[in-house]
């Protein structure tokens, strides 16, 4: 038998959800005759509160803070969509925790991130999760360290897809070199010994492990890598193009190139489009992520699923159990997977040089 | 003179916000030593608390709560943006209450904006903003709209690009039918004469508003509008491509299409390249929104912007008007842009005919 919630109680009563919630957990006043019609419903059904009403009822808030870089990078409103339906199923509200700064300043993002660990704190959400931003970087800065580790030891803390040097805080990660060395092999199994790779910041630990995968992967296949052919410096469309000019003015250009995400594949795959190359005919392109853009584009792009809605979702697990204080294991890793789609094809050998 | 924030102060005394923000609000012990060179450089520089400070040393939560329909449709992290930044601007924290259903249940989704709306009730939030869901049905049921009437009466509640029928609630909106008139005379301009509508749903007052847009402007122009070439039926890259399949089948397809939103107009661009038609050679295509698939796409979308960030922005700052009781209109309406790209062009004659 289906259990009796809030809403059919709500729905019988003609009542809205605030009003039964209101009855139950006793936090304003509500028409003697609502209430008893309300009551006796609960009692008609042996109601029993789910998470949600009863996260209202105890002293725990509720509440949980997330804290991103960029919702307008389609990567995180997925994260997001699988958190959310998770942590409402648990009972949780979330605060959205957006750290970007209009004029791209890093710094202060960094400085947004603790405003808002901050304002977390003060809020006394039950727990706190950071994916992108310091969490990301390969060298952060002690200060920066200590604060998210002070707070850790607070409030349950929960980190996606990141990690700070030295420490242990509980994390939902995707093996990112894995997800690399997947691209990396399937260009080569394509044929390609020309490959590049572009994007991403390799001041950023994501970034890192994408290149340390690709650059294992060429040499396990005994291919050599050019280091003119790594270009560095962003994770954006408009950078994708920029990559993509500087490799077609080159002497030699790669037959194949992995890109850092699916947004500078796409970038890439349009200033190649503008060039007069023909995307996977005369150039393979993947990317990286899978975000929708992916599989919207023309051709549809050859990438790594980084499975963003499935973390979003074992991020409200884990993060739910550890409010809860039950089992749970410091590090969950996703095993990242490979999505072939029309991008990539064997190299066109007269199209391995310049486009004169 | 650039006046002193509570992040100056955590800079200068080497301390995190949080601290800083204990220190001014009394919230948790603080070291006596870090106290003390805290208040010493809050008399220094005359310390005036921002909004952000003054509202956790006041009774008001920060707290607004910000319900929409799918975090993953690119509009609406476009909108979240620019809310953001102007909300944290003022300082406040948001909610964000994705009412997105798994099975694409409406009725679920309803129910889901009557949870939220009541949790966030409950959290004591200072306002509401609704954007997308009941609030754009042509005809939502009383039980939906006295629901959120009522709520408005208790807390300042603010709709976005969206109405309940005989209700006088604040609101922030884009001119759907203004943005419509522009796309479809945009195409007459060029010299369309056989034009056709694809996407959205009827039952909802955006599309209706676009829809008379278009027709307003063919019946303006003398042109005849085909009530078959009026495709009703929901706003996703994977309808955009059903609804150009169908079209395509038709003995007589229509030279141009206008989409209810960009990614109907990427589904149908998609289904237009895998029947080997060119757009814009072959077909020309507009879409609606202006979100960033639009300039990403191959050809790049011709569209009507609805100025996703400007809205969000205005919106928090109409909310906060309400909030602080200051001076507000009730509705305030944006003018939408066309913005002409590379998927519009004159009618190739020999193209109004089907694939055959």
């Amino acid at each position: 038998m289906k259990p009796v919630t809030v809403y059919d109680i709500a729905k019988e009563a003609n009542v809205s959800v605030a009003t039964v919630s209101r009855v139950l957990n006793n936090t304003a006043p509500v028409k003697k005759s609502t209430r008893d019609r309300i009551v006796e419903l609960m009692n008609k059904y042996q109601f029993q509160p789910n998470a949600l009403a009863r996260s209202l009822s105890k002293k725990e808030t509720g509440m949980i803070g997330i804290i991103l870089p960029d919702i307008t990078n389609p990567f995180f409103p997925t994260v997001l969509a699988g958190f959310e339906q998770e942590a409402r199923n648990k009972g949780y509200t979330f605060f959205l925790c957006d750290t970007v700064s209009t004029n791209g300043d890093s710094k202060e993002q960094y400085e947004r991130e603790s405003q808002y660990l901050g304002l977390l704190m003060e809020k006394q959400v039950d727990g706190i999760v950071m994916i992108g931003g310091r969490i990301n970087l390969a060298r952060p800065s002690e200060a920066m360290v200590s604060e998210v580790v002070d707070i850790s030891k607070r409030v349950p803390t929960l980190l996606i897809n990141g990690n700070l040097p030295g420490q242990n805080i509980h994390s939902v990660c995707v093996d990112e070199r894995e997800g690399a060395e997947l691209a990396t092999q399937h260009l080569i199994d394509l044929g390609h010994r020309d490959i590049g790779f572009a994007g991403g910041y390799q001041s950023m630990a994501n970034t890192l492990q994408r290149v340390q995968g690709f650059v294992k992967t060429m040499e396990k296949n005994g291919l050599k890598i050019r280091r003119e052919w790594i270009l560095d410096g962003g994770f954006t469309v408009e950078k994708g193009k920029l990559f993509m000019n500087y490799l077609l003015r080159m002497p030699e250009r790669p037959t194949a190139l992995f890109c850092a995400n699916d947004l500078v594949a796409i970038g890439a795959l349009k200033a190649a489009y503008n060039a007069g190359l023909r995307v996977p005919q005369d150039l393979s392109l993947v990317g990286f992520d899978d975000v929708p853009y992916a599989s919207n584009s023309i051709p549809e792009l050859t990438t790594v699923s980084l499975k963003c809605y499935d973390i979003g979702k074992y991020a409200a697990e884990q993060l739910h159990k550890m409010i809860t204080k039950s089992k749970v294991s410091k590090k969950t890793k996703i095993r990242p997977e490979l999505v072939i789609r029309e991008s990539t094809a064997p190299p066109n050998v007269s199209g391995s040089k310049g486009p004169n």
